[in-house]
């Protein structure tokens, strides 16, 4: 039985999902889930999960949400499909671990809140927040100072190789790229290439366009 | 060699991973950094976290941040070490992943907030924004819901056993417990059940007090 997908249009989350999915080489039924009708609040979808939000994954007998989660199981339940995402030693597999709680802990509330301001409140007719934009740029903008650092030492955030701690941060590049925060990654050479680099994987345009 | 735990008093990150160290019953080095000398600035310390926040790892030549990831690696590489914290078959890990992942998203946030609201605030002689709270106090309700349906089902978040998706509640429930949140979590049976029985662990008491 193929796995199942629930998942929203422009949802970054279900995003997320759908580009390890990509990677993994991993077919799969796609639900969509209108969140506009309060689909996701229904008992069936809380049943898949219960904070009533996209995405959930049945692989089988086993439901379950939280992106970040869903990518760690699908990297460590099938490490022979597509490309290894995460699975190598242990020295490799904390380093990238460090990288994935970076994304987790430090870039996903900025880069979410940019996003909100900048690529989803128009396209909603509402009116951009100039001071919370200003303040998440700069926090950015020391995080990105971080991640120059780090990407001048090896050519991904967990190392030599492409993983789930660079996976991790497509879905808000995507968004945040159509926007005039896209210089402050443009401004700094390692991050830009690296931002470049990851984007353009095919498993990406795949999972962004099919 | 001894692992070195860079650390600071009241920092719920760094109790966090003592809470890990103990339950492995790993032995280690604590080392204070001294965040009023601004110490965790310093280059010597930026270089064991480019972010300037404690705590910090260091395991022979690997050096790691970020709390959660710091644990992860911890019941990853040290599964023999005390109890086991994650390492199950690979459906029991996925579900322990998704309630690793819902405290990193959904409970910390909140309880943050309210902890510096109701706690860390009149330690530094600051006044409670009680807006902020009465707003975190509604979310946290509505993420205790979904605890105590979750904890009817099951006597630990992840399954049947204690692991880092409990563990890692921990410093946060010590500092809201000491607060008038705490009436939220004894309103709520299996979730009062579970706080007290997790936060009466040996290897707890010992990191909060060593």
């Amino acid at each position: 039985m193929a796995m199942k997908l629930y998942g929203a249009v422009g949802s970054t989350a279900t995003l997320r999902v759908k580009a390890c999915l990509a990677e993994k080489e991993i077919d799969y039924e796609f639900v969509t889930i209108n969140m506009s009708n309060k689909e996701h609040k229904t008992p069936e979808f809380l049943s898949r999960n219960p904070f009533g939000q996209v995405p959930a994954l049945e692989d089988g007998d086993l439901k379950l949400f939280e992106s970040r989660a869903i990518t760690k199981y699908l990297a460590l339940t099938y490490p022979e499909n597509g490309i290894n995402l995460m699975m190598h030693d242990k020295k490799t597999m904390a380093v990238v671990g460090v990288w994935i709680e970076v994304e987790s802990q430090k870039f996903e509330l900025i880069g979410s809140k940019l996003a909100w301001e900048l690529a989803y409140k128009p396209m909603f007719g509402l009116t951009t927040d100039d001071a919370v934009v200003e303040e998440n740029e700069k926090k950015l903008e020391q995080v990105l100072d971080v991640y120059e650092s780090r990407l001048s030492e090896s050519k991904y955030l967990g190392g030599d190789v492409f993983t789930l701690a660079d996976l991790h941060h497509l879905p808000a590049l995507k968004f945040l790229f159509g926007t005039k925060v896209k210089r402050l990654f443009d401004a700094r050479s390692h991050v830009s290439a690296w931002a470049a680099d990851i984007q353009y994987r095919p498993a990406w345009v795949k999972a962004t366009t099919a």
